[in-house]
């Protein structure tokens, strides 16, 4: 890579799960960086990261280290993005953000390019990326909106620890091996690190992702029914979701009824429309066994889509199966690729 | 136990997963039985099993093994009642049969005690005892019901593998094994023991159970749908199911959406029915994050409900999460709890 073109990229929370994966999302897309600049906290900052066989010393994330920097990568937490994001703006650098900072500023686009991207002609210097379980969710069904409409979605997931971040994947191997050695667990991190009780989740389903909300919906629950309605431009647009932890380490998985707004549409219609739909793969072969699941989506930017089935009663009312790398499309990847966006659309200069 | 009173009570697949479960729960529940018979295929019969202090050699079905039973509990798969069960009733025994093999005949009752106890009249010698993932649901759907009308379920599972076989909770733990030490799986059993491929099932997730149906659902998901409209006799109920494997042992749990026929009712009317209803824990305190989860409910003959709240855009709308031990609720303490009905009603006598 020539180090005379290309921007100067930051990625702030470089140690973190997402970090490391978006790191590796830049190198593996090729995106077109001649700087980058890995931050962290005070905590991680001195940890050396080799990217592409060179080494780089993570440094403590302050306000001046946006200086000369044209895209910063945010995922460091909500805190951290409050406080720094801003001080990247104003030093010139375009943020993607991906924490729920931001997420429903109005004046903030909530982008899933394959959904919005126009959206980001709106930036004002941030841009939110979404929570992982409603970008793979909006990739499955804006096809369908366009062509069918849509007015209903009920989803239910099935969410991998790693949206919990790396030390509860440890965590859930932790207790895995404790509890195959007949030994107790003494969980600490899951569902919510900053939440009163802590509950094992190894062999176990937690109903509760992210902390309660007064109208008894958890925030997760809330992102995904508020952001799908932001991205999808679809402010009337009725949505629940009922948002679980699973003994899984990578890969959300989703049970997805919606209703379009057309009458006598086939499965096998929306079946061809996902077949060439932009960042989905197709898998839906009952007869043979073909449908997506996490352990084969790990690695993988695309969001796979199967079990597509009429409902039985509900004439506009289908239901699907949707899995995707909650660490890649879910985070990562679709960070990297808001940022390819801003660049084929000329809304990033290079300093 | 007097030797004088009492029924002759058979055990069918005694060596099995749900079998071990129903021997285990007449003792705890004190069924009044004066002779206990452990049957199974020829393959394990000659095992020898200590119940309640008392050791039993099983032996093998045969039609002559039901001459001078009263009730007899199969749990030896669909064909064994095919074949068994018919001659055990010649034989003057009632079947209470927990596999799927009559449980859609019109004239075979398929109970829920807490539901349709009285369907029993109408029996004919076979009862059949419904599917677990349906049990659970039907529980915490009928009090609802019987309040504020019911006209659509959309329910998404999470089950577990025991579901499946002592064999399928053997193959979860040896794969969890395997990927823990970074060796490679082979899997065998899971998602269907009989079907053509075979999926990991440790940290994944399988959108399968049961083998699929020419309408792309699976026979699981149609056994949900046609024996709740059975059960809770509602032909018009709009039901549709979504049944996914987890690598849990034991506990089902179950996401499920439904809408009541009445308009302007709380969630917290919900609440106050359910904390009265028969065979239903209400867990329910999002405050203090009580919900139900399938690690806690294991040995538990009760079903757990938790996360009741109202939908944000459907007024006669709500979700639920529903948790119960499929061992027990789902299959052998329903079971026996269908022989003590019998009992009660007057409906099986000594010989």
């Amino acid at each position: 890579m020539s180090q005379q073109s290309g921007f100067n990229v930051a990625v702030v929370g470089a140690t973190g799960a997402v970090g490391q994966q978006m790191i590796q999302t830049l190198v593996k897309e090729n995106f077109p960086y001649k700087k980058l600049l890995l931050l962290s906290s005070s905590r991680s900052a001195g940890q050396k990261i080799v990217v592409n066989g060179e080494e780089y010393t993570v440094q403590e994330a302050k306000p001046e280290s946006f200086e000369g920097i044209d895209i910063a990568l945010f995922s460091a937490g909500g805190s951290v993005s409050k406080e720094l994001a801003p001080e990247a703006v104003k030093r010139g650098a375009i943020v993607v953000d991906n924490t729920s900072a931001f997420r429903m500023d109005a004046d903030k686009p909530l982008v899933v390019p394959e959904v919005n991207e126009t959206d980001l002609h709106q930036h004002t210097g941030i841009i939110a990326n979404p929570n992982c379980s409603t970008i793979q969710m909006v990739v499955a069904l804006e096809p369908i909106r366009q062509k069918f409409g849509l007015k209903k979605v009920i989803v239910s997931t099935y969410q991998a620890v790693s949206g919990a971040g790396a030390k509860a994947v440890q965590e859930l191997m932790d207790q895995t091996k404790s509890i195959l050695a007949n030994e107790p667990v003494e969980p600490k991190i899951l569902p919510v690190g900053s939440d009163k009780n802590h509950y094992q989740i190894a062999f176990n389903a937690i109903p509760q992702i992210d902390k309660f909300q007064e109208n008894g919906f958890t925030f997760e629950e809330m992102k995904m029914i508020n952001e799908t309605k932001k991205i999808m431009h679809l402010p009337e647009l009725a949505v629940s979701a009922t948002c679980v932890r699973l003994p899984v380490a990578v890969g959300h998985s989703e049970s997805v009824y919606f209703e379009i707004d057309q009458e006598n549409v086939s499965a096998d219609e929306i079946k061809a429309l996902l077949k060439d739909a932009p960042g989905v793969i197709l898998q839906d072969d009952p007869e043979d066994q073909v449908y997506p699941m996490p352990a084969n989506c790990v690695g993988s930017n695309d969001v796979f889509v199967g079990r597509i089935r009429k409902d039985l009663d509900e004439d506009q009312g289908f239901h699907m199966w949707v899995v995707s790398d909650n660490l890649l499309k879910g985070a990562a990847w679709n960070s990297v690729q808001i940022a390819q966006s801003l660049v084929k659309l000329g809304l990033v200069k290079e300093k």
